[in-house]
């Protein structure tokens, strides 16, 4: 007499989590030297040094109000620096009033998606896409429609996009720097998705709105950046976590923004508030937002995976492994050099590599591997990459 | 195109948030010492001292390791500790299998009522209950059905919950010590419920379960004690929050456990886990966890609280009004001398005495002080009591 989707959703050890397993117990084995773990997406460099300081500064405060509760929406504090911090780089002025802080980007993007779904809703989800977005719209009752993926460019395949755009059609979740891909979409093809989705939205008679999901947002290499989108298309909500840039996934804090120039900002704005709280938002942890208030000038240390990511991409690439050059977030796709990603993964597993098929994003074919692990391993997994280029018959320079 | 339930809910301003700006306001009219704020459920007790010591000790951890993920249930250190806390109290041993942390108990609880929210499901509530449990079923689509109110010692009305359970009754929600009644359930009612629930549950054919939030817990007086439920009705799941008893509501933690003995445990606790990740749940924040890890023996300094409690009983009761004795929490019922619990407020509300009436907590006819506010205030207040007492034409002592 439980929900079974639940059910099959709690027994269902992540993919990520069994490889993880399997590594540990691996290394007792052939010894932890001799694993080579690509399997997760934890920040691998320290929150920054003044994380830790602010923290102790703020312990100072008055435990009551330090650790009382905050409105839903977060501490005039924290509300009003973020604000600031977004008005940097919007055209329109961000209000404290337009951030509503959540227990980072889940959440955020749970509660928009349950304030958008409306009878027979549906949300178009572009592949590859973060694996855990059909889990966040099996609770709303919703459906999820999938964009197939571009895998040459890993932008947009909009003609495949907008077929699949009907008059059910309440938003289109896009996260760029993308996870599992590491691409950043152009600003042509948020202009251009952009374009079709307020042609389309006329059509239909109702906005489309874009949930942006932004936790890798200042993780660009390359001098790439991604744009701010509401200055491209004012449909768009965005979702941030402080978990990447601040290295702190653990501590749960982000927002939704939903800026003034949204089409029916306000009733969204509350209908997010109330999705928060039926879904048991009380409010994001009161200390972590005063943190980030005073942390928002703060860029990760993107040194390593900037290193990591040019080595791997250039040493697998030499192997004649066809490899996504990441642009942004710590990840690199892999593609399987017979088209099977998990008979890829099993093979690179046999040889203590632990890579993720992105079957469950949307991307079969191909296997992601993250770039946050210390460099010192990857050197140390070349031998075994080469040997698995071997077993496909890669040659390689 | 939002979600219409949601919306509602994200304008209505809580009549508790309502008075609080009444107050900040009326507060520059007539002076912050001639306002009386009775209606804010906040901590009025600093956190203990070793809370802020054992962040300043945990800051000195591995920062990746401190701030990271840990598993979507808690980290190893803290489900063990929990577990282990739980076990002095519990007839069967809990694991710390048992335990899943939440950002708190609201999350908690609407967890546990998506996880059972099958089709048709239906939650009893037994008023006077939590003020949010309507909003929690709303985002489960399950139906919520309230037990009238026992208006005299504010126990559970059996002939009414009976007369309510029907094959589609999932769960019995209860809250004891009890907000807004300050009632803690006997060890008596609670065995009764029991019955009732086994008896029932063998004749529709599913376990009945007990959901007990139980954030006040450990906040009960003149030596009361609120029993471990599972050691009386063994499907009970337990929903907890360290909000109170250490005083860090903002924080946002809590866990639900999911004991042995209770009926398909491990298919409900995955369900749980389940319903958890797709509403958005990914970890409880982890320096919280670690935290209250090693902060399991603390129990709060309830002086504050009990001096409280007993100086507003005493002297309303002194002025004729019938107060409701709190046992536990940090609340007590005060009955509206003509039955109107609305018009008690507002006629209050002119004395610059701010008290919620529980029309909302399924108790009309009453209306919520919260006893966590100063000695001082209370005191200061008397006055104003008494001319609302003689509004009334009551007679005092």
């Amino acid at each position: 007499m439980v929900v079974e989707k639940y059910h099959k959703m709690g027994v269902a050890k992540s993919r990520i989590r069994e490889l993880f397993e399997y590594g540990m117990a691996q290394a007792k084995v052939v010894g932890k030297e001799n694993v080579f773990d690509f399997s997760i997406g934890n920040p691998s460099v320290p929150a920054p040094e003044k994380v830790a300081e602010v923290v102790k500064e703020l312990l100072e405060m008055d435990p009551i109000a330090l650790h009382g509760y905050t409105p839903a929406g977060g501490c005039a504090e924290a509300r009003e620096a973020i604000a600031a911090d977004l008005s940097r780089r919007a055209k329109d002025q961000i209000r404290p009033e337009n951030i509503f802080f959540t227990c980072g980007a889940a959440p955020a993007m749970t509660a928009c998606m349950h304030a958008l779904a409306v009878e027979n809703a549906e949300f178009l989800l572009i592949a590859p896409y973060f694996s855990e977005y059909p889990a966040y719209c099996a609770s709303t009752g919703a459906k999820c429609v999938v964009v197939p993926p571009d895998t040459e460019n890993f932008q947009i395949r909009f003609d495949e996009l907008e077929k699949r755009i009907n008059r059910n059609t309440q938003a289109v979740i896009i996260n760029s720097p993308n996870n599992p891909s590491g691409v950043i979409y152009f600003e042509e093809t948020l202009r251009k998705l952009g374009e079709i989705l307020t042609r389309k939205g006329e059509e239909i008679g109702h906005p489309i709105y874009v949930l942006s999901d932004e936790p890798y947002r200042e993780l660009t290499y390359d001098g790439l950046d991604f744009p701010y989108v509401p200055n491209i298309y004012p449909n768009t909500v965005i979702c941030y976590s402080y978990s990447k840039i601040l290295s702190m996934p653990g501590e749960r804090i982000g927002y939704v923004c939903v800026p003034d120039q949204c089409a029916d900002s306000e009733a969204l704005y509350a209908a997010i508030a109330g999705a928060a709280r039926a879904i048991g938002h009380v409010c994001a942890p009161s200390l972590w937002q005063r943190v980030v208030a005073r942390c928002t000038e703060l860029r990760p240390d993107l040194e390593t995976y900037d290193h990591n990511r040019v080595t791997l991409y250039t040493e697998l690439t030499k192997m004649g492994f066809r490899c996504v050059k990441p642009q942004g977030a710590f990840y690199m796709m892999v593609e399987a050099p017979d088209g099977n990603s998990e008979g890829f993964s099993d093979r690179a597993k046999a040889l203590n590599i632990l890579t993720v098929p992105c079957d469950g994003f949307g991307c079969p074919g191909f296997s992601r591997f993250s770039t946050c692990v210390s460099p010192a391993m990857i050197q140390r997994s070349l031998p075994a990459f080469r040997k698995l280029a071997e077993s496909y018959g890669l040659k390689g320079e």
